[in-house]
């Protein structure tokens, strides 16, 4: 099945015309798409849900006149025109840089030499004169050809016109898609706790935010349902915008379930709210349980065990889905995607070429070099595969690490089934001074305490927005940064500063 | 004298520590100045300046975190607390480029070999595994602190309390000036002409632009003070922005004479406008002649001749200067740096922190590794002497053509200065249909034909802001772009399409 897919991305690559050797060439996802167009419906126009400023978004004349120059029917044009520097005035004549071969992750216990890969000036893969001259907004065909493919592969959107748009990360794509969808004073639907990114984001646009409560599958569809039904326009007009980070959330840890997302989803359809799914932790799915030990998987297993995204849910159009490789590459490169409609992705370019402009040339060659030239489709899928098994004997040894240590009496967490997060909820009820000294006070005092003690969490304040679990405190950890062996260290520190906190004394000696 | 600032910059370096070696470090460009704080007054406090947007602007707790976790005086953090993922999961291990050697352009014909560069993890310099995780919003301090030294260098800003910021080149920076300095409605004043990005960046955010009128050294002072001082509030508020490209103006050409800056300066001091400074092409230096042959010019006598830049007369901390590395070095890499006062780039580092986030790091790695490790200060200057004679050569030829293929009777152009952009100025009173025909479709005309003779150039109504040049169609045409031996034919198929619209005959033979 997968080996079949694959089959047909490389069939359809042979059967095109090479990539364009111009200088920010336009380009876009239907030139790379397998499927054809026209075997699925058009996505629903959404109109209605642009801001002002995407609404009054005109392009560029001069980047127009740009593209216009590529007619063939006409002589070979000297430019007098656009103001780029020959690339003989670029002062670097090679990039090149070494990686993790192809597969290399096929095999447990590999140890393979890096490879090399590099860009030069002149080579038709991805010449570096154009890399390092300017590029167009939607990302360079060599990315945006990967992207497209990949998600086409994975994610299979059920409407005709689907699009990818290459960006700057995410950070800069969910500025530009509250700017795309919202006008100052709107309200943001979110979950409860997020991600303090997106709401400095919103805020930094004017924007507000409104926090949905969660429960162990992450956002409730109930509480979604009644804020919608409930809305009272004094408090604005009613939300038409719904973020969320569907899988190993951040700061929860949670991962809605394929039950929860079509639930969610047919809320939106019903009360017309546009959905931006944010999910870099996608692809680290870490298995349901400690101890059950599936083996080394391959990628067709793996793709099959993911949950659908909101993008293959997504019938009508109503869906932005980021993408990032901060977390599953490198995140100083500075570069994702996005995949929405036509229409959404359309007025993304717009907004990118009057901000960003295009993601950089430098970072999107290595992309390229890596995940097309060197690893491929399934290559990247290998790399999936490896990342989530590190990820998972990483959440293992902190979650062990938590049962050992932590005050059970007082703390709970949940075994995250992908992502990055442990979240871990503490009962204020057995604090000696509950009731006198406040929550926040408490959290500070173990926050600061614990970075005495030599290790570094996050306090659950930052990512809240709906403040009504008053009984408890929260913590999210991260199994990603250290390294393994001061997993449990760590821990260790931490459940010494909530231990004296409550003044529950020292850990029993195991 | 270059010799010695150069010599106290070493001196600086060798005093201060070594750069830090952590994650997104916190980096300002206080640690780099050579002059020691306190010897010049402070900027004004400019708090009426900002945005509604900037003014609700608030730091990012995460990022506060990781930045405290940083206290030498605690034990050694293990981080549960940001995810950034640890280095070992970054697929690339090492980056290398080649690129021209020290001094490549000092001596005249010079040929030497490439050189080669790189990054890889764990070194001092640079070390990739830092430059490939987040970064500061600021910039990385290995090129924060070479942009803080280039600035002092070249522009000495007259008051205390400036600083640099590391840009994702200079349309991202234009964005996030607007950003901080305007609220939708808002008025800003730019030349009569200009480039068009800037006036759909500040069309995207619902900002009226308005044209000052210009000659032949620039922004008319004279036009300036009679908007400023007849201004009726009924068009809305005063505007309080002034957008220039004070040298090689695009698209016109023109560069102001110190004389003019100092008077378009004072005017700003009068009606307290804010202005920004794009000045990409400062180091564009061409000459004042086409005869002049001034030999080969040193560093030295290459930064007497440049003319003041805003931020070198800037007393009060009223200009945001815009550089960029687009045009000295190559477009793609997305890098710039914005230089103001540390009121104003505090609030532009907390616009990037909700936005673009930081520049790419492999971006970061080509700008440091090429211009500190291997050009060095001196280096670069060299480097801009060279780019100048090459620009100079290209400009002598594109206006030689003009003038012998041009119909001077109806054509009028004057040697840029600086820059890469020649205007065309032509009459329109001795066309056939003079009156009947609009300006307009003569100029689609002219562009049209000169399309199909093969050759690009732009219209001068995609940089218009006033229409108060009723008698004229404008050209601009650019020389960097196009191989230099095409230059002249370029200008001719130009100037057959002129020749045609107005029904001038044949070139005459010379």
């Amino acid at each position: 099945m997968l080996r079949a897919r694959l089959l047909k991305i490389e069939q359809k690559r042979a059967r095109s015309d090479p990539l364009p050797q111009t200088d920010a060439p336009y380009t876009d996802s239907f030139e790379f798409k397998v499927e054809s167009s026209g075997s699925k419906p058009k996505a629903r126009r959404l109109d209605h849900h642009f801001s002002l400023d995407s609404t009054e978004q005109v392009s560029s004349p001069l980047k127009d006149s740009s593209r216009s120059a590529r007619d063939p029917s006409k002589p070979p044009i000297i430019t007098l025109g656009t103001a780029r520097p020959a690339p003989h005035f670029f002062p670097w004549t090679s990039l090149s840089m070494e990686g993790l071969p192809h597969n290399h992750f096929a095999k447990v216990g590999a140890d393979s030499a890096p490879v090399s890969m590099g860009s030069i000036n002149g080579e038709n893969a991805y010449n570096l004169s154009i890399a390092m001259s300017y590029g167009y907004s939607a990302g360079s065909p060599q990315v945006l050809r990967f992207a497209t493919e990949h998600v086409e592969l994975v994610h299979n959107p059920p409407y005709d016109d689907w699009e990818c748009c290459i960006t700057c990360g995410t950070t800069s794509a969910m500025e530009i898609a509250f700017r795309v969808l919202c006008n100052r004073g709107d309200w943001v639907l979110l979950e409860g706790y997020t991600y303090p990114g997106t709401i400095a984001a919103a805020n930094a646009q004017g924007l507000r935010t409104m926090g949905v409560e969660m429960d162990n599958d992450g956002l409730s569809p109930q509480h979604l349902r009644s804020i919608l039904e409930g809305w009272n326009e004094s408090k604005g007009r009613k939300p038409s915008v719904l973020y969320m980070i569907p899988s190993g959330q951040n700061p929860t840890g949670t991962s809605q379930s394929a039950a929860r997302r079509k639930d969610i989803y047919r809320i939106a359809e019903e009360h017309d709210l546009y959905i931006i799914e944010d999910d870099p932790y996608y692809f680290f799915n870490l298995g349901e349980s400690l101890d059950s030990e599936d083996g080394p998987t391959t990628p067709e297993v793996f793709l099959s065990r993911l949950p659908p995204s909101y993008l293959s849910l997504d019938t009508s159009g109503r869906v932005l889905r980021m993408d990032s490789v901060s977390k599953i590459l490198a995140p100083g490169i500075r570069c994702g995607w996005v995949t929405a409609s036509s229409q959404v992705i359309g007025k993304f370019v717009s907004q990118t070429e009057a901000g960003v402009l295009s993601p950089s040339g430098p970072s999107q060659v290595m992309v390229y070099k890596l995940l097309d030239e060197t690893w491929g489709h399934e290559g990247l899928l290998w790399w999936l595969v490896h990342l989530s098994a590190q990820y998972r004997q990483r959440r293992d040894i902190l979650f062990r690490a938590c049962q050992k240590y932590l005050p059970l009496e007082i703390c709970q967490c949940d075994l995250p089934k992908m992502g990055m997060f442990l979240w871990i909820q503490v009962s204020l009820s057995a604090h000696p001074l509950a009731g006198d000294r406040s929550a926040s006070d408490i959290e500070d005092s173990i926050y600061n305490a614990a970075l005495d003690n030599g290790v570094l969490v996050s306090k659950g304040t930052w990512f809240a927005q709906c403040k009504n679990q008053s009984g408890y405190l929260q913590f999210r950890l991260t199994y990603a940064a250290a390294e393994e062996i001061d997993l449990t260290k760590a821990v260790e520190r931490f459940a010494v500063a909530v231990r004296a906190e409550f003044q529950l004394g020292e850990t029993p000696p195991v």
